[in-house]
């Protein structure tokens, strides 16, 4: 299996990556971007569906969390995600559990994390992606978003808050679970492609237990025009040369 | 009572207002013109809380329709609004209702329209205005959002669709209730006063019976800059004065 290593264009930190799983893309630079100013020195973070770990990476690499935990079902992507941690020497604030988030009632982590973020499988239905990891990644085979909030409410401190990054589409489903679960929307922000194009997705933040009331930040655009990235982008900690 | 008459800058069409009582503003100009492309020749429309009558007043303007229903329960507003639709020669098709939505099944309306607005009260809390007509027009004290999204439901044809303006602020709020009426969220629009501040209204399709796939549209801005408008707002037919 191909392996490769990215420069994150953070702080020195990289990124091993299996050329032919599923590589990381904007989505996580994005969440990782929204959620980091709310993770505080000495403080835990959990990322569900971790995959080879860049969110937990960009966060160490972003933060002084005391410690980041990903969960990831898939073995291949577990392997990774601890290689890397240990070529950026963050194995004492980064450690990956290989399993399954609906089991998350047995890992020991109930009302224990300041933060959790996910980036998870966007689509609940449509032509699969043949490829099992990769369909993984994007399907909801594994698991539903309503198992992916659930875990995130459980292993969640009260006033504590869940990150995340979905599709126009599913946001009256990630909204109906959220509210259901006791993780209250608070905070939206739209990214478009471009300024005069329907936006492609959105990042949510959600407290445990908070108050009813959502704010929606100004939108985020993806490029200025065809091919060059707009100035937020550029802006951006963490965005790879790949993004790029 | 004061009354005066204004110039709707859309084909010539005025409206009535009470000076004293609630002046239409830029929502419900924002409303008329994402739910104008919709409504086809010889089409039945509704407008829930419909106070003075600008959004049939504007819809009478922009569209085909062959009626243009009004509910509203303040004695004051429904007399402005038929003023207005006898000054605009369009008792035809403009009727105003004087009663309670929440008594919508007593009104011979069910699954009879091709299209349903609202631009309903916003607010669930905080200080109430004194005075009554502004206060039912501001905060849910005669309806909740609930009751305007039955109603809707009620009098809407299966496939039809609701538009309606809000705040942000209650987007949770909506989005739960629309869904759980079988009113499906289509499509929304974001409407930030500027292109840095948050959003401070929303616009939102949703369709009786609807599939589960929300699109979201690039956002508006209202101001280009401090005290000018943009070119969408300036674009805009039935702006009136009062708003430019």
């Amino acid at each position: 299996m191909a392996e490769r290593i990215d420069d994150l264009q953070c702080r020195g930190y990289r990124l091993i990556q299996d050329t032919e799983g599923f590589c990381f893309g904007i989505d996580a630079v994005l969440l990782s971007n929204f959620a980091a100013p709310a993770l505080r020195k000495g403080q835990r973070a959990l990322d569900l569906c971790c995959g080879n770990g860049i969110v937990p990476m960009l966060l160490a690499a972003k933060t002084e969390a005391s410690e980041l935990l990903g969960i990831e079902i898939q073995s291949r992507a577990v392997e990774l995600a601890r290689k890397s941690a240990e070529i950026n020497n963050e194995t004492e604030r980064i450690h990956i559990i290989e399993g399954d988030l609906r089991n998350i009632r047995s890992m020991g982590l109930s009302s224990s994390m300041n933060l959790v973020t996910a980036n998870p499988p966007y689509m609940n239905s449509g032509i699969r992606n043949p490829e099992t990891a990769k369909q993984i990644a994007r399907h909801e085979v594994m698991c539903s978003f309503r198992d992916v909030a659930f875990a995130a409410g459980y292993a969640l401190k009260s006033g504590g808050s869940f990150f995340l990054v979905h599709r126009p589409k599913r946001m009256v489903d990630v909204i109906a679970e959220l509210r259901s679960l006791g993780l209250e929307p608070k905070r939206m922000q739209l990214i478009h492609p471009f300024r005069d194009r329907e936006a492609n997705l959105f990042l949510m933040e959600a407290v445990k237990g908070g108050g009813r009331e959502l704010r929606i930040m100004p939108p985020l655009y993806v490029y200025e025009r065809a091919g060059v990235y707009s100035s937020e982008i550029l802006r951006m900690q963490g965005a790879a040369k790949e993004l790029m």
